[in-house]
């Protein structure tokens, strides 16, 4: 299984793949598609054609998307959710189904509380995946809800296997 | 020249395409793609495909998409957002440069006043393209969204004209 995580973002995109052996986590790759200033449809489509070449590269087959909590600034909210319509859509489009964590369950899955620095994330992405090199804080909150979504499904092959 | 005006939403995107030859505007096509309830990512990738499909095939030189207005309503607003991001992406993907109206400008372009009901941008639309059947409101306030597109490019071209 190969998971790719999304840390939804307009100027910023952030993506990190990781592969699962069983309780095992390999990191693949991580990175950051970036987008200039400038108008939003041309923008939406460079992050959109990049985030579909890292899938075609990386051949995840399964997807993570951070589920962005709207904040109190309505104009922000809706900048963030054209981000992430794009960063839903690109594994959609590719067939894969994507599973969607609150930023406060990612943060839980990785360091064990729901509330984490941003250099806590990295910190501990660093050593779930040994040699790791991060492209950016974004890649590595993409590399975590990766890892939150491979902890999910471990949890769920594991209660299924103890039921059957 | 041929306008696609694009009214996004999650459940019904409405679309609709206009000829503009001088003065004259003329109705091309109109209709709705529509996404039925279910995962968030395979519903932005049917709206996506239906609408690269309409581009594909009236092959509209300009687009125009509603800036839609954020409301008191967050988790609203985020999934607006998403739908939004698709109804920019499908036409910058194809290379066609957007213009953005804000509801009150396209009301106030096709009905004379920023304030407007439905069944008077109905009427209206009605009355601008002759013999028009629309495929519901939401295709009529896509079609008054390239109508508004098309004066105020038709304005601009005037500008210039007296210009030079």
């Amino acid at each position: 299984m190969r998971i790719i995580g999304i840390d939804p973002g307009l100027r910023n995109m952030g993506w990190g793949v990781i592969s699962v052996d069983g309780p095992r986590l390999r990191h693949i790759a991580n990175g950051i598609v970036h987008s200039e200033a400038g108008d939003l449809g041309p923008r939406l489509a460079v992050l959109y054609r990049g985030l579909c070449e890292v899938i075609a590269e990386h051949q995840p087959t399964n997807a993570a998307v951070e589920q962005t909590f709207v904040n109190k600034d309505a104009v922000g909210t809706l900048k963030l959710g054209q981000a992430r319509g794009i960063a839903l859509l690109a594994p959609a489009a590719a067939g894969i189904e994507i599973g969607e964590y609150a930023p406060n369950a990612v943060k839980k899955s990785v360091v064990g509380v729901g509330h984490a620095a941003k250099e806590q994330i990295q910190h501990m992405v660093r050593l779930m995946l040994p040699g790791v090199e991060l492209a950016g804080p974004d890649a590595a909150d993409a590399l975590a809800i990766a890892i939150c979504h491979a902890h999910h499904l471990q949890g769920r092959a594991l209660r299924i296997k103890i039921k059957t």
